[in-house]
């Protein structure tokens, strides 16, 4: 995808309060940063935001942290959530996934989601580059540290699904609420992004997993 | 399904040594059937019996039981292996899966194939009859006892495929090798049912798992 630049993009990257100009800076204080205890969940590929700006809206006893690795997609996340008149329980971060272990510490993150990501999948070669490739999985492992934490992933590509659950299988985690096909299940209070309201709605099926490592599902045993 | 009635099925169950005419006899006496100490790997639902007649010729270390309910259907099995002149690793019990606990003892089975079965999928409350439901589970854990077993299962039904890999994850059950789309995966060696040469011959995906109990998958840790 071409991504173009838009002339509005550094005046609001300039101005926006919510995004972090230098994350690396805030690891191990992230509860300092948004000043609460609360548990953060981070969105890694935020895109242009909806998902994660209407989650922050909907449960304002969590700190959401969406990271995006184009700027030119995140500004529009920033402006979305500025518009959305967000809290403080939400900040963005321009980076990639693979400088995670650089912006949190152990511990510091509760969950992921990871939402209608690059599935890699025309080369068997790019498979590492996956974010639910076992290396990604190790990277956080570590950041949930010893409380344990859990992935909530929605994709539409059956091929980068199969892959997901076979890498959390492999690496013993507990997976829960799988969907072959999420809209046409029982499954309450979907928060759609972008990406999978223009897809669903020409009846491509939506997959999602849930993945606990080193901790149960509410409920289960 | 009518089945209709074969007029050379008395014959065929009288005759046929692969029929084991009562099998709660045999309870914790497999081993002695057989005359061997090789694991016992069930097929649940053989219908005609292809696949387990395909596998008793490939493995001939491992000892087969195909179960199924209706006498008009397993004779077609027995044929099918009689005439294939199948060797003494292989053997045929007429009977309702409900029944299981009453034919083999603890630790008696090592690996359940559940190919193809009934998904019930039209009433929610027929979910209890589905052979992936956790109170099967639990049934087949006692069957497995304690050194574990594996359960390997292929579908056509997406929405039966979905409810077992969420019945097994939630019983914390390792799941393993799972194909959202058997026939256009890297899977190799797989061995058909009747049933799925038909359905995936028409384009149809194939779904498949593997569950461990109490065991890992072989090279997993």
């Amino acid at each position: 995808m071409r991504i173009r630049k838009k002339p509005w993009a550094e005046a609001e990257l300039a101005s926006n309060k919510a995004i972090v100009a230098s994350p690396a800076q805030n690891k191990g204080k992230w509860k300092e940063f948004f000043g609460s205890g609360d548990p953060i969940h981070i969105e890694i590929g935020c895109g242009k935001g909806r998902f994660i700006t209407d989650m922050s809206r909907l449960n304002t006893d969590i700190n959401y942290i969406g990271i995006e690795r184009e700027e030119q997609i995140i500004v529009t996340a920033l402006k979305k959530s500025r518009l959305a008149e967000s809290g403080d329980n939400i900040a963005f971060i321009c980076a990639d996934a693979g400088c995670l272990e650089d912006i949190f510490a152990p511990g510091e993150v509760e969950r992921i989601y990871i939402n209608f990501c690059d599935p890699w999948h025309r080369k068997k070669k790019w498979a590492k580059r996956r974010l639910t490739h076992k290396n990604f999985l190790s990277v956080y492992e570590r950041l949930f540290g010893a409380n344990g934490g859990e992935i909530f992933m929605k994709t539409d590509n059956r091929i980068l699904f199969e892959f997901s659950l076979n890498e959390i299988a492999d690496r013993g985690w507990r997976l829960h609420n799988i969907s072959l096909d999420l809209h046409n299940s029982d499954f309450k209070d979907n928060v759609m992004t972008e990406y999978e309201e223009k897809f669903s709605s020409q009846g491509m099926p939506i997959y999602r997993l849930e993945a606990y490592f080193n901790k149960l599902p509410k409920g289960e045993k």
